[in-house]
Order: C-alpha cells, then sequence, then structure tokens
C-alpha cells in the first residue's frame, strides 16, 4: 500500500503523476479484496468500479465537483480514497461506515442511496442549484446498467434534455448486471450492439461500404436499400441517451485508466457549457478476482470468505424465509396453473430463482422496476391469474401508487410476499422493513398478514392464493426461519383468525399482542413476565388486516394492560391498529405500543436493532413491567386520593 | 345521430363498411360536444381521440381485443360506442358514469385508471396471460405522450421488449400535450424530428442523397461524411422504441380513419405473433371544436359551456387554495432567492403558473413524474435551495419510496404543498387525497400541517420555508378558500403549536379534535352540539406531526368525549395520531374517529361525499350525539350496577 497509505483525500490523489494511477487501482482493489474476505460487504461491484472511481477523483475538483453514487454499493473505492480508509475495516458494522453512502458520514457523499435509479434525478438537482449559484462546477451521477431498468432514470434524462442541464454528467457504469444478471430489452440491444463485431469500425466510418458500392457499380435502388441496411446496423447505444438531448461519449473500456481519463478530461475541458453528458463505461463486475468476475451474482454481496479459493466461511445451517416462500410457491403452483412469480430483479434474494427453475414460463424478472411488477401483476390479475410478486418490504415503497390506485381501489387478487420486513441489519437506515404495515394496512381492500414461523407462513401463502376476492400481502422477516417441525400438510387459515398461544388465567396482568417475528420476541418476554409473578395471556394477531375483534375484544377486556409489539414503525402500524380497534369498541384499558422508533434505524446486526430499540424479550420484558409498576403507582394515588377525600367528607358529616 | 343511435355496441359499428365511418366519427364528435358543454367533464382530449376510438372498436375484436386506456380522460367515445351513450349525460356526477375508466362500469373497460402512464404495463399482464392461456387475442395500450414522461411507460418497454409480447399493441397518442403543454426532452425531441420538413423525404428514401453523390463524384472521405450527417438527420422517433424491441409503424395522421385502419390491419393481420408493436398516431387535442384546438389547457376539463363563444358558465368569484398558495409563494420568493417552484406537470392545477411567469428561472415543470420531481427536489435541497413541490395529494403516493428514503430518512429540508387533499369530488376514487396523513406522517423526520383556512395556509408556508431543520408538508383542500379577510402580514407558527378555538367551559361534554378543511366543519358541528345543550371545546390541530402534546393533553383530560374529524381516511390518520398520543400518555377518555371511509369514495360533488360518510357539520354533530347518548346509556347501567351492589353489600352488613 505504497502510494494508498500515503492518499488520505483526493487532494494527495491529485498530486500523483498519470503513471502512477494503475498503481494506486491496484493498491484499491488489493486492500477491498484484503478487508471484504475478512469482513464480509458488497464486493463484485467495488471491483468493477475501482478504476472509473479513481479517475473520477483523479481528474474533477471534488467535493466541489460533486460524484452522487447510484445506489451507493459500489462506493467503497471512493470511501477509500475519501479518507475513510482507516475506519473501512467497520463497514456496515454497528457505529461504522455505512455500506451505501451517506450524508452524514463525509462531505464528499453528497447523497445517500440504498435503493437505484436515484442518482441522476438527485444530481440534476444539485447541477441545477450549482447554475442558479453561479458554481462553475458540475454534478456527476454514476449509474450502473441495472439502474436503467428503473423508470425514474428516463425522468431524469427526459428532464436534463429539458433544462438543458449543461452541468451534468451521467457515467453510465455497464456491466451488464444487477445483482443477478441485468434483465430486459434495452439490455440486450445496447448488448447486440455493443458486443457486434462490425459495430466499432461502422462506428467510425462508413467508408468502407460506401467504397464497395461505388466499385461494384450497384443501381441506384440497391445502394439506398444497402445503405438502409447500413443505417439499421449502425444503431448504437447512444441513440437512446441522444433522444433524451445527452452528448455521447463511449462506450469505453472502464478497466483502462488513460482512457477514462482523456474522456473525463474531454468533458471537464469542454466544460460546465457543453453538456448533458453521458460516458458509456464498458466494466466487469467483479473485476481483478477471478472467481468473482466468473459468478458476479455469489459475489455481489459476501461473508467472509478464503482469498485463496472464495469459500465463504458461514455455511447456511437452517433455512431463510425466503427458501420456505420459494420451496412452498413451487408446491402450490403444481396444483394451480393460476400461480405466477413476478420478481422485480431480485430472484435470488426473494428465492424466486428456484421457482422460476422449475416454471421457467411463469417466473418474470422485470428488473429494478416495482412500480411497473405491481401493475404488470394487477394486468395478470384481471385475467383470472394468481401473480404472486415477492419484493423486500422497502422496495415496495416504490410501488405505492400501484397498491393504491390499481390494486387496492380496483380490490385485484394480487398476492404481495414481503421480504426483509422489519429489521434487516447491516443495509441500514435505506433498507428497514419498517413502513409496509402503515401504509399496506390504509390501503382499502387490502389483507395484510404476518407470520409467526415458517409453517404459518405457508399456510398464508396458501391462504392467500385462495383469496380471489381481495388483495392479500405477507410480510416475513430478513433471515432464518424460527426452526419449528414443517407440517407436512399445508392448512389455509381463516381470513382474519387469530390466535391465543398462551394465557395463565382468565383475566391477566397483560396481554401481549404481536404480529410476526415480534410473536417470538413477545414469547420470550412472557417467560420473564411470568417469572416476576404477572399472570400473562399472547396472541398471535396473525392478520394486520381484518384483525380478529373477536379474540381481541375478549382479552383485551380481561388485561390491566395491554402491550402491542411489531417490527415496524409505532406510527401508523399495527399498534395503531389495534388502538383504533379499541377506540371502535370504547375499551379504555391502558396500552404499550412497542415496534421499531419513529426515526432512522441504522446499520448493525438484527440483534443489535433489536436490542437497542427494546424489541427483543428482554426489551419488552422490561418495558412492559416498568409500566405495569407505573400503573401500580398510579391506582396507588388515586387510592390514596380517594381514601383522602373520603376521610374529609367524614370528617366534614361528623 | 343516425348512426351513432343505433350503435349500442362495437358489434353494431362492426357492421358498417368503412365509407360511413367518417360519419360516425362526426356524430360522436358533435355527441361529446353537446353533452360536455351542458354537463361538464374531459373535453379536448376526447376530441382528439374519437378517430383511434371508431378505428379500434372497428378493426378489433373488443372485448376479446383488450383496449387499455391510459388515464382514462380520453375514454368518453369509448364509452359512448360500447353502450353506454344514453347514461353519458351523467358522467362524473353522483351513482353517473365515472369520469374514467372502470371495471364495475362495463365489461369493456379492462382497467381502471386516473392516474397517468400505467396503460401499457397493466395491457402487458393482459397480454401475457392471454399467451399462457392460448387466447389469441391482442392488449392494446392507448398512451398519450405526456404519459412518456413517466418513467412507468420504459418499465413496461423494457419488459415487453424482453418477454417479447408478441401480442402487444402500443398505441401511441401523440398531441405533444399532457394537461398543460408536455414538456421535456424526449417530446422535443420526437416532435423536432417529426416536424422537420426533410424528415418524411428521408424517412422514405436516401436515394436522392446517394444519386447526389454520385453525381458530383465526391471523395470517399467526403462521401462518408454526408452519410454521416444525413444518418444523424436520420434519427427518427421510431429509434427509442425499437431501441426497447418495439416495432415501430408511423407516423399516422390520427385523424385520418382510414390511414389509421389500414394500419391496424396490418397489424392484426401480422397478428399477436410478430409484436410488440408501436403505432405513432399524431392527433390534435380538442379537434373539431376550433377554440379547444386553439386552447386545449382551458379546455381539458370543463364546466358547462356555450357551444357559439366557449364561455364558461361558472365565473370563479372566490379564490381557490392553489390560488392563495401561489400569490404567497411569489410574495415570499421576492425576498428568499432560495425558494423554488416544482411541478410535475400540473402548472395550472397547482397554481404554479403564476409563479413561473414571476419566476421562469426558478420554476421547473419535470413532466408527470413526481418520484423525480421529488429526488430533483432533494438534490436542490443538499445545496441549500427551499424547493417548494407542488404536487397533488393522490400524485404524491407515486413519490412516496422518495418521501421516504430520500427526503426523509436524510432529513432535508424539502417543501411539500399538497393540493386537492380530502375530497377530491367529480373525479372519484383513484383521485381522492385519502391517504397524505397516513403515510407522510409515519415517515421519520416529517412535519405534517393542514391549514383550516387561506390565511393558515399563508402561515404555513411562510413555517415551511424558514423551517431549515426537516422536510414539511402542507395539505390543502380541493377548491375555494374559506374567505376569511386576508390577514396583509404573514405570521410564521411555532412548529407543533395547535389552537384552542373556542371552548364553553373548562371541562367540557366533548372536545371537536379537528384538522385542516375538517376545521370549518367541527365549527359547524359545535354549534349544533352547544344548542343541544352540550359544552364544546373545538381545537384546530394544525400540525398532525409534532402534535401540541400540551394543548391537546390539557383538553383530552378535560372532556367526557374526544372525537377527531379529518379529511384523510380514519386508518392511521390524524385520528390514529391521537390515539397513540393517548396511549402514551395513558389518556383513557372514550374517542371517536371520523374521516373518509376505508373503502374507495366514488365520483360525488365534495358535498355529497362529505355528508355520505358524515363529516359535513351535521353529519359530525349526529355522530358525536349518538356516541355522547351511547355514553350516558353505559354510565346509566353502569350506576344501576353499582347501586345494586352497594344495596346487596348493604343488606348483607345489616
Amino acid at each position: 500500500m505504497e502510494l494508498l497509505s500515503k492518499i488520505n483525500s483526493p487532494e494527495d490523489l491529485r498530486k500523483l503523476n498519470t503513471g502512477q494511477l494503475p498503481q494506486v487501482v491496484e493498491e484499491v482493489r488489493t486492500f477491498i479484496l484484503d478487508t471484504i474476505s475478512q469482513k464480509g460487504g458488497h464486493f463484485a461491484s467495488n471491483l468493477g468500479a475501482v478504476e472509473l472511481t479513481v479517475a473520477l477523483h483523479y481528474v474533477f475538483d471534488t467535493p466541489h465537483d460533486k460524484i452522487v453514487w447510484d445506489v451507493g454499493h459500489q462506493s467503497y473505492p471512493h470511501k477509500i480514497l475519501t479518507g475513510r480508509r482507516d475506519q473501512f475495516h467497520t463497514i456496515r458494522q454497528k457505529d461504522g461506515l455505512a455500506g451505501f453512502t451517506a450524508r452524514n458520514e463525509s462531505p464528499y457523499d453528497h447523497f445517500g442511496a440504498g435503493h437505484a435509479s436515484t442518482a441522476l434525478s438527485s444530481a440534476l438537482g444539485m447541477a441545477e442549484a450549482m447554475r442558479l449559484k453561479k458554481d462553475p462546477h458540475m454534478a456527476i451521477a454514476v449509474v450502473g446498467d441495472g439502474s436503467l431498468t428503473g423508470g425514474l432514470v428516463y425522468e431524469a434524462m427526459n428532464n436534463a434534455g429539458h433544462i438543458p442541464a449543461k452541468n451534468l454528467l451521467f457515467l453510465f457504469n455497464d456491466n451488464e448486471m444487477s445483482i443477478d444478471p441485468n434483465v430486459g430489452a434495452l439490455s440486450q440491444f445496447i448488448n447486440r450492439t455493443v458486443t457486434n463485431p462490425g459495430y466499432n469500425k461502422l462506428r467510425k466510418d462508413l467508408v468502407s461500404i460506401l467504397s464497395a458500392i461505388s466499385e461494384h457499380g450497384l443501381p441506384v435502388q440497391e445502394i439506398a436499400k444497402r445503405v438502409r441496411g447500413s443505417v439499421k446496423s449502425f444503431f448504437t447505444p447512444g441513440m437512446l441517451f441522444e433522444c433524451f438531448g445527452f452528448r455521447y461519449l463511449g462506450p469505453i473500456n472502464g478497466h483502462d485508466i488513460f482512457e477514462i481519463i482523456d474522456t473525463l478530461n474531454f468533458v471537464k475541458q469542454a466544460g460546465p457549457e457543453g453538456g448533458p453528458y453521458l460516458i458509456h463505461a464498458l466494466t466487469t463486475k467483479g473485476r481483478g478476482y477471478k472467481l468473482a468476475e466468473d459468478n458476479p451474482v455469489k459475489y455481489h454481496g459476501v461473508g467472509a470468505f478464503k482469498i485463496c479459493d472464495g469459500i465463504q466461511s458461514k455455511p447456511k445451517k437452517i433455512d431463510n424465509y425466503q427458501d420456505v416462500f420459494a420451496d412452498t410457491l413451487i408446491e402450490l403452483a403444481k396444483d394451480d396453473p393460476r400461480i405466477l412469480g413476478i420478481t422485480a430483479a431480485m430472484p435470488s434474494g426473494t428465492g424466486l430463482v428456484k421457482f422460476q427453475k422449475e416454471f421457467p414460463d411463469r417466473c418474470y424478472d422485470v428488473g429494478i422496476a416495482e412500480a411497473h411488477a405491481v401493475l404488470f401483476a394487477a394486468g395478470l390479475a384481471t385475467e383470472g391469474m394468481r401473480p404472486v410478486t415477492a419484493i423486500y418490504s422497502t422496495f415496495l415503497q416504490r410501488a405505492f401508487d400501484q397498491v393504491i390506485h390499481d390494486v387496492g381501489i380496483q380490490n385485484l387478487p394480487v398476492i404481495f410476499c414481503l421480504d426483509r420486513a422489519g429489521m434487516v441489519g447491516a443495509d441500514g437506515a435505506t433498507h428497514q422493513g419498517a413502513y409496509d404495515l402503515s401504509y399496506l394496512r390504509s390501503v382499502p381492500n387490502f389483507v395484510v398478514m404476518a407470520p409467526k414461523d415458517e409453517n404459518e407462513l405457508r399456510r398464508m401463502l396458501l391462504t392467500a392464493v385462495r383469496h380471489d376476492k381481495a388483495p392479500t400481502a405477507i410480510r416475513y422477516p430478513r433471515g432464518p426461519v424460527v426452526g419449528v417441525p414443517r407440517e407436512a400438510e399445508i392448512r389455509p387459515l381463516k381470513i382474519g383468525e387469530g390466535e391465543l398461544i398462551q394465557a395463565t388465567a382468565d383475566s391477566v396482568d397483560v396481554t401481549l399482542v404481536a404480529i410476526g417475528y415480534a410473536v417470538q420476541s413477545a414469547l420470550e418476554a412472557a417467560e420473564r413476565l411470568k417469572e416476576e409473578g404477572h399472570s400473562v395471556a399472547v396472541i398471535n394477531a396473525r392478520f394486520v388486516k381484518p384483525l380478529d375483534k373477536k379474540l381481541l375484544g375478549e382479552w383485551i377486556s380481561a388485561s390491566r394492560l395491554v402491550v402491542t409489539i411489531e417490527e415496524n414503525t409505532v406510527v401508523g402500524g399495527f399498534g395503531s391498529a389495534i388502538l383504533e380497534f379499541m377506540s371502535q369498541q370504547q375499551l379504555q384499558q391502558p396500552t404499550l405500543v412497542l415496534g421499531m422508533p419513529d426515526s432512522p434505524v441504522e446499520h448493525a446486526t438484527q440483534a443489535e436493532q433489536r436490542e437497542r430499540y427494546g424489541i427483543d424479550g428482554p426489551g419488552i420484558a422490561r418495558q412492559t413491567l416498568a409500566q405495569l409498576q407505573r400503573l401500580d403507582e398510579m391506582s396507588a394515588v388515586q387510592s390514596l386520593f380517594r381514601r383522602s377525600v373520603e376521610s374529609e367528607l367524614e370528617a366534614e358529616t361528623n
């Protein structure tokens, strides 16, 4: 790390001569490999972006020129070069560096991210602000080809070309991958034109065709035909961008540091008056680590692994929820040809990849395009299909209008399977599944469920597939299942029926009403409360909407304190649903609403996050006990007050 | 109406010979003009789509071939030809036809809409379902050029070309307009290439150029240069779509019924194996009514008007909320150069058009691209600007992820001004501003306000612009302001400070806690309650987040019944915020939560909608009185029970 160890800011990098840059590239790559192989993190996308990052900071005057990284999972080289090398080993850990860019982490991180396709829009905002302030610098958005499957990028291009934002550079990092292989007609088109052997020749010159034509003295009609043919094959990736008013440069080799620097210098010298520019750079995900180049899906995000053989240290011993989801869906789809699977560029993450292998004709990867995914499912549902739309909780936010306007209002039986609901761990604030219970239950007609374990997930999936009357959503956590014995037969649930798991008496000190993952934590808390001598009931609500009014009404009436527990924000979530129900029924028991806080939850392990916000077993028990004590104190005060009033009255009477 | 009067379904239309179709077109146009000039409704977009509609139903086997109308405000000719001619005069009225397509209205309405850019995605779902079911029909999406500013269309094209959906037809209705003139680089590009006088010639043949080249015997280099030049000018609107794998046909004249029929027939004969197809039809918004052709913005949606002079019958006597918003923004922007205005294709509807005239360099119309609008604003905010993003409540749903992921989590001081919050009247279920309080208050860091009248809107706007610490949202209703005297000086509010408007005693039978428009209704209800002899307090909460804990705590404690009133769904909205607050404070007063229902609210006037759901003055009073009576009955039962227990105890003691 001869050079890298002296680079504490891009200023230091810019002091080097160009000839030293290949060594910097090499050292950054080695540094990432060494650290991530020990600590885990996003990997392949970062290896692919090293040259681009070095060149950007070398040519441009960062942070005055502003780089915005789309998604941000390729920002490790950027973090390393902008003063965070020494903390790099803490990445994605509690109180360590974030896994994505983060405004509160560095003045070089102009915009945070985590979700895809946002960088061009925000960079455009910066570019315009700079223009208005007469700041002569540029805004640069680095966007992968995966993000081009998201419609936001077109909205931004359309606006940027219209303004036109002359001080904007769109650096298109084209590696033919999202997390999984990139999909979509456009990707095929770009790939086809770029890899066409004739393309580069044609791009540079039409001369040879024309000479051939004139040498052979073909008739005019024939010439026209041939030229038109050549024009067709002249289609270039640049045309798309030029339709939107961008000046296209490329494609360039995104691993040739000198070619990149030349191109960036051209833009810099043409200056903030000649754009918007688009540089098309071809890169390889996993570049420089053979195993990752060969299998970029596996090495997109990794745990610790051995550099020599690439073997990740923690072999999976227990299924994750997505595995149970996928296995069950396959089981159900065998008997029901209406069942289809839909993913928005997450076949691996959602587990649908298994379903895809089993039913290639019944599974759709639509790209990073959640809004389209939901609408597409809605269209399928109108024709009697049972589309199962598997999207992470955090990403369904991107299709909220489709959830309301297209599915909810029209009451179409689309099935939503929301993985990564609740605390998500190392991905941090942008990825928490903290809002879905709040926003889904506000939509008319939806049935909203969350399973307490993997058997219940299986039952809910069957319930959803059979429920032809309305849209259904099932949300389940990131990570391993509870590990209960798998029931062979899948039994459907009755819509809106909850479950009393335990009750130590007919009328109790406290009823814990929990949903989803939180049921497990509630059970743990119940043990502790019983040890403290309290009578306890534990209800697994199963349904956030509709609620089990009978069961809840009965147990809430019979409780001194009602505690609701959910892995969702406490604002408008499951707890609020219980409060609304109590208001309607005129139930006035004291309540305690536990859940995720009304503030962003930063990266840490899931266990650390649960502990921090008091929604693990011990936290629930502690808060419940404190509340019971407050109630005791309040009633002591009240009875003291009552007695003193009574004795005063008595004294007066006497 | 010689022909039209006999057309009760597309079957009837298809019995005519082609030569009769111009007359059908003429009659449909006259029918629309006659009806809408009397009843009001969407107008110009429908006049522009008559030929396309007649041709589609004539050539295709509807409803087996499925037409999906994007937005649906151009579906009047379709409604008239599909058996709804006789009810057409009821359009947009209570219990009448919907203003958009609606699945529950006709088997010819395969998908409902209201929001833009959704048709291609849902039609793609239908096309795929048909393919899987081996149904040989086609799905047809009719999409205006305005909708092409929305990213969803690109997501759908990318997926359609990838599948590829061979039975899909994208009918691109290009009139260079959204509601307001269309914006964006793409629109400019298409317009430029289509209107280029050389374009059609070039498109048909390159022959003349080549002949000229060979005649003049120019050197090869020169030839290459010229050919390359001609290739550049050869750019066609079709190229964009061909990048996504669509087969492009056009542009055709969308008012030449024979040309349209020829083109549709070509597609029909090429059949559901040759697509996806795109037909590019050029149309004129307002076609056939000169005044509308000349001013399509004014005639996009109309009230009743005189056909002879086009004058709409109800001159506006009082400002709408958007006028006060715009005037105030202009006032504030004069002193604060950081203030910028942003609209997503609604400069007229939001009132921003006034601001745009005053500050052309500080106002952005980004197209029908709400997600981009919010991200763009977020980018501007990072650079110290104060972007005021004016979006209808219902359309902000389309940017929910940006609200959470980009603005909320990063705590950027973007200002959201949400017009059309609450009941919206004739636009119906898809346009109700029914969810914003629920979804906005669940997002960390947001300040959420709603004014009780126009003076308070002015104060809130100043408050928002000055609040540099966090994102702020102000939501206000569709339609006229209250009409209070305008305060000259705009005074800022203290964040989170509500207002006690009246209280008839220190401790009251009922406290009405209202927000926004509902404050006016609550005041009306209070009068009625007082007439019935009840003591009443009325609180204007002003802030949904953060709540005024002091004021609310005090008055809730002093009330026998707490009634919350809002024009937002009762699920997770303002009422729930009050319930959450009461849970936290261990306040156990009986509550009644009034608001919009947990079901779609269909079209009618706003007054009719408020009456139907009991949130006008009389409805609030009626429900409050009923609840007070229930409480009386309950306490009567309780005291009866207490007395009987006491007398039993006494008897035992004696």
